[in-house]
């Protein structure tokens, strides 16, 4: 039987969040019933209800950065059992057939499954069943078993709920580009994203250096790691640091200089986005060509490599640095994001419904 | 002593080629010289006399495509013999020490060298005696032995020499990015640089899809190893071939519209470019993000991967398709290049002299 459950929902863009009654599916055999214990926001959660993407489908209930335990599980599940610690982020369902979803990359997905096509977003986006999916800001989830990962016991809720999108945001691409012993990573941006990049690159074993705006964050970023902080608003900023970096994380959606980025790369060096700018970039191919330069895109990343990221935080002894709140201050929350003003991620304590 | 050959010299961009004596140096005890047999023209030669790219330093001899036979050698001289069939491409000296010589990229040689800075280009580049390097439209030329390619027996001279430039270029972005069998590549442009590309990702395994402005070419393009042969001008043309291609190798240097060309890639699907359009191009991020898609240069590559691509054509019974033209005729082949006029290239036979 569906049941329901209480959740933050927001009716169109300028409205407040309200706490409401939402529906829940009958879980199916192979479905998992999670209770919500911690819930972060992620700017694409604002930029979604904002409807700055123009896409989204009131009312909504947004959230993609889900911790909590299995309350129950359908009769087909053998991974989870109650009780399991699990998080849940971008995706709850890929056609699992596809080259992609065989390589662990359900969220490059190219199949269809049921009405839906490619990767199930967590919110916003059509279900193998026809429905919008709701998200994480709720009590609880139902979800396909293939797609919760295991919160390791070293980590809290809170911290961990961060790490199921930021997480794995900028893990996969410091895998995939091979950030290591020896290689100068620079990390644009100090945010929700920045700040776990910064972590996850060290602790990769490489020598990082932080890009922000001020440093008014130059601390707490030596204490995440960093080795270096560097104000880009420096005169002659990318004429001092040209040509020493082997790997730029790019985690802001700002549009930025290309030429003058590319140029901090040593030869076969690699520049990864993570964030989305609103407009296109300019590139000069120019300065790709000289030095064989790499540009690349990085959308989170499959859940098999999630997990591994959960373990890897978990074993270096960091999760995400979180402000906890309750479900009443969302709405100052998103407008204290979009200022920038949080280190480095607002996490919703679900107990406060 | 330093000695004279005849060469064809530019004064200046608006003038035509003209055979003059210029002087070459006195050998080094690290220097061969070559007696050049045949020079192929490259479209950088064009731009670079022309002055599209406002550098250069007139008088100028260009040419960068260089094969010919080994006339004698300095007394430290030990790789080379006099007699020994040999090319010369874009280099003629780099540091030899930095990372990148090191590690064979001397293309992307960061170090200083006497005058010179990074590689020294084979023409209109400061030498490291501080002389203007002049290039291969001579009858001879002195080079460090470093920097200079064994041509395999089963390659003739004038298929030979336009794979200095025109096949390094293809091959070192085809081997990076791993073109195999099984991989889908398309091959954007079927010039110069495009003929090689799909002789070396066809060689390679690859099943090769060429991309052209009509179809005029399809059959020469399969003749080279393509399977498919389409008309990037067709209606629906992105939208037909969306997610098709694991690597798009593109070889022109016009403006085209990224957004479009990335959406013909797969997920994780890689686009290089070794073309250089004047202006910058519009790269929409997201639609780098979704799918994880990369965006490559490559420029040229280094004379251990020179040898490699030299050897590997000629084990698999391949050169340059070429059109052979006296010194007389160099004028009218530029314009003949520009006009998209030459299968595939034009090499200068320099016993014209």
């Amino acid at each position: 039987m569906p049941f329901t459950v209480k959740a933050l929902q927001k009716t169109g863009p300028d409205k407040p969040f309200q706490v409401v009654e939402i529906s829940r599916r009958d879980p199916r055999p192979d479905d998992v019933v999670i209770g919500i214990r911690a819930a972060g926001i992620c700017h694409s959660d604002i930029h979604t209800v904002r409807n700055e993407w123009g896409r989204a489908h009131f009312p909504l209930t947004v959230g993609h950065e889900i911790a909590g335990v299995v309350e129950s599980v359908g009769s087909a599940v053998r991974r989870w059992k109650v009780g399991d610690r699990v998080g849940v982020g971008c995706m709850v369902n890929s056609c699992g057939t596809c080259q992609e979803c065989l390589a662990g990359n359900e969220q490059c997905c190219t199949g269809t499954h049921g009405q839906s096509r490619g990767m199930v977003g967590t919110y916003d986006s059509t279900d193998v069943d026809g429905t919008i999916t709701q998200g994480g800001y709720a009590q609880k989830i139902v979800v396909n078993e293939r797609f919760v990962c295991r919160i390791p016991d070293a980590l809290g809720f809170e911290e961990a709920a961060p790490l199921l999108c930021a997480g794995i945001t900028t893990y996969s691409p410091l895998a995939a580009w091979n950030a290591r012993p020896g290689s100068q990573v620079a990390v644009v941006g100090l945010g929700g994203l920045g700040h776990m990049g910064v972590q996850i690159a060290a602790a990769r074993g490489a020598e990082v250096t932080v890009f922000t705006r001020t440093l008014r964050k130059q601390d707490i970023a030596r204490e995440l790691g960093a080795s270096h902080v560097l104000a880009t608003s420096e005169d002659g900023f990318f004429k001092a640091h040209r040509a020493s970096f082997d790997l730029i994380l790019n985690t802001i959606s700002a549009q930025i200089p290309l030429r003058s980025y590319l140029g901090l790369l040593r030869p076969r060096g690699v520049m990864v986005n993570v964030g989305l700018p609103p407009e296109p970039l300019e590139l000069p191919m120019g300065n790709l060509i000289n030095g064989n330069k790499v540009l690349a895109g990085s959308n989170i990343g499959g859940i098999a490599q999630t997990q591994e990221m959960l373990d890897f935080c978990a074993a270096h002894g960091f999760g995400a640095r979180v402000e906890t709140i309750g479900v009443d201050q969302v709405d100052a929350a998103y407008d204290r994001v979009v200022a920038g003003d949080v280190r480095f991620r607002f996490v919703i304590d679900t107990s406060t419904f």
